[in-house]
């Protein structure tokens, strides 16, 4: 229960009373003083400042010390990685973006992370045994409880490579893994928005398409961990997809599906600047298409609509069947202005039942490109706490022995 | 939180020792003994039988105690309802099945349930005061907080019309309303299955087509109360659906949609069967192609199998998004042998990603057409209790003048 008091002062936006804890958690007003004594001892808590007094004494208010350790979060993405070290608050202090081939499998993608965040460690004189935990996001189904990514199909090499194994040769601390996009909900939720949402469904559009749900407050992983699979919505097209059927949605909108249409497009001679760009480039990339939007390319304008349209669709149904009163949209796709956020709401009002979009918000994510490495960052505190509880007895800091 | 503990013993498949409740409550033994005592008291729960000992003496072991009051619980639909007195550990004791005419409004409608449930209290001598709660689940969107219909399109008159105050008219206890389809999920979790099940669909083919949505053991209403609806997913055809759009599932494969098709096909020469059927009784119903199936008419199998392969694909696209464990499949195309879940299952296990089907299972539902009686009664205790947390001093058996 002193995990419980610790999670309910960490998730509060200000910092809390006895009194406010003993409501938010419905324990005795002696059990949560023993809890916050404990979790003071162990520098885990901190009072924070003196609140208003209803008649008598000011009452103390206590806040998470952000001091408590150091956490590792590292964001993996298919051709680059970004890296950094946070305080216990989830505030980023040291990062680092570098590029990194996905393709090349666990073992040298990996390597080349630990010597980023050995760099960043000794530029900064971080010590290893400040080190709490260490969190990845990576841009494939993970099975939670094991940490290993399953059939991640861009991922060639990294099926059930066993991720935390590798962190272990290096940190005594616990590593966990989850989804790219599960850990980005996690973060904008917890950290990027500054009003109470219960039900959130964060969207990425990048090369792929992906979500990651936040229900009742809390992320929603599923029955084996793959939840927020929306990439292989069918959407009655032809197109063929990586999995093998046809009309997912990934397949049809998603950044690597809008740039192989433009260069298609542009070969047919439908837009100057992008057949330019192509014939600099050899290739076009969905930043291509994000310079075209900006001189107002139609070709540009248009894929990224139809784009956003067909995203609509699919969330519109997503809208009917769970009702969730914030979308924030992020990737790549997102950072050209208001045209695909434009073609999404306008997908997503017109298929929704009146119910399901009266309290509905859709907007472009808070934290942005951000939110995968605070969301890390958040997650492993998260589990450290959550493991904490299997035995009372030992200290938080002991976890890097126990996990 | 003496409610706490009500709800433990009361969702427990088997009767606990305080041992058993201080564990899953994370309470100490003597504030469990408190509750415990006090529920005693309030005769809540009895001593069920006496447990194996570890040692010393053999623990008590306390369950809910099934007399602590009746249930009424009323299944509304289209062109029936059904009505139910059930005991507090949802058993159901006594029910009715009666035509009514939705069409006909609140006041008409709900005035023949009335007397339907006037009837059976007067049969088996049951007073007004054993009666503790009222629960009601009706075909539309409910905005559960205030118990009131959004907008339900098969409902009409029915819009925001306060079903709570006809009762409160006659009754003293509590009323609630929900959707039937979340009812019947709540009803196939809590008591229909013999293991556990954290994440579970609960699909309703009748008329429309609806969920009821379990997430991590709770029922999921989403922000404005209206998750769980499948109807109006895009197929992607150019059929037009009641809700102004074209190519909603309801509108393809819904009994109605089935129904509509027969005729057309029966009337074109493509089934015997179906248009001797059509010739003596001028309608094609889902029970007439039923009568098909039994017979072994190829247009009926056809049709239902076409069907099911519709709502295969709409569930694949659900299972990828939301992974859960267990599909349950009710409703009146259900019952026509293994046809249709075959075809259902085809189609999501053509589509979902392998990481997701992994432990999901897809079976008819237990409860059958008892979902909705004793989930009815089910999510009534469960408000109840959950209600009664408000404020601790009063006694559970005041509520009837509280809510």
């Amino acid at each position: 229960m002193t995990a419980n008091v610790l999670q309910i002062i960490r998730k509060s936006k200000v910092p809390l009373s006895k009194t406010d804890i003993v409501a938010e958690s419905g324990l005795s007003l002696s059990a949560v003083s023993d809890h916050v004594e404990r979790l003071i001892n162990e520098k885990l808590i901190v009072v924070s400042n003196i609140g208003n007094s209803s008649g008598g004494r000011k009452p103390r208010l206590y806040a998470l010390n952000k001091d408590a350790g150091y956490i590792i979060s590292i964001e993996l993405g298919t051709s680059s990685v970004r890296v950094a070290i946070s305080d216990f608050d989830c505030n980023i202090l040291y990062s680092d973006h570098s590029p990194v081939d996905i393709n090349e499998g666990p073992e040298k993608v990996l390597t080349h992370v630990y010597h980023v965040v050995k760099h960043i460690m000794s530029t900064n004189h971080i010590d290893q045994v400040s080190i709490k935990g260490i969190g990845i996001g990576i841009p494939g189904p993970v099975e939670f409880t094991s940490g290993l990514p399953i059939s991640p199909t861009i991922m060639p090499g990294w099926d059930r490579y066993p991720i935390r194994n590798f962190w272990s040769k290096y940190f005594e601390c616990p590593c966990y893994v989850d989804n790219d996009v599960n850990i980005m909900a996690l973060g904008e939720h917890a950290k990027g928005l500054n009003f109470e949402v219960d039900n959130l469904i964060y969207i990425k559009i990048g090369t792929g398409i992906g979500a990651g749900i936040i229900y009742d407050g809390k992320l929603y992983r599923g029955s084996s961990g793959s939840a927020g699979d929306i990439g292989h919505f069918d959407v009655g097209s032809d197109v063929i997809c990586w999995c093998g059927n046809t009309g997912c949605l990934e397949a049809v909108a998603g950044g690597k599906a809008i740039a192989t249409k433009a260069k298609e497009l542009a070969l047919a001679g439908k837009s100057n600047f992008l057949l330019e760009t192509l014939d600099d480039k050899g290739e076009l990339s969905l930043k291509d298409i994000g310079a075209g939007i900006q001189r107002l390319d139609t070709l540009s304008v248009e894929l990224i609509r139809d784009s956003g349209a067909l995203i609509g669709r699919v969330l519109a149904s997503l809208v009917n069947y769970s009702n969730p009163s914030l979308i924030s949209i992020s990737g790549g796709a997102s950072e050209f202005g208001d045209i695909l956020l434009a073609a999404i709401r306008q997908g997503v009002y017109q298929r929704s039942l009146p119910l399901a979009t009266r309290n509905l918000l859709i907007n472009k994510s808070i934290l942005g490109k951000s939110a995968g490495l605070i969301g890390g960052a958040f997650m492993t505190i998260d589990q450290l706490i959550i493991n904490s509880t299997d035995d009372n007895s030992h200290s938080f800091h002991d976890l890097k022995q126990r996990s």
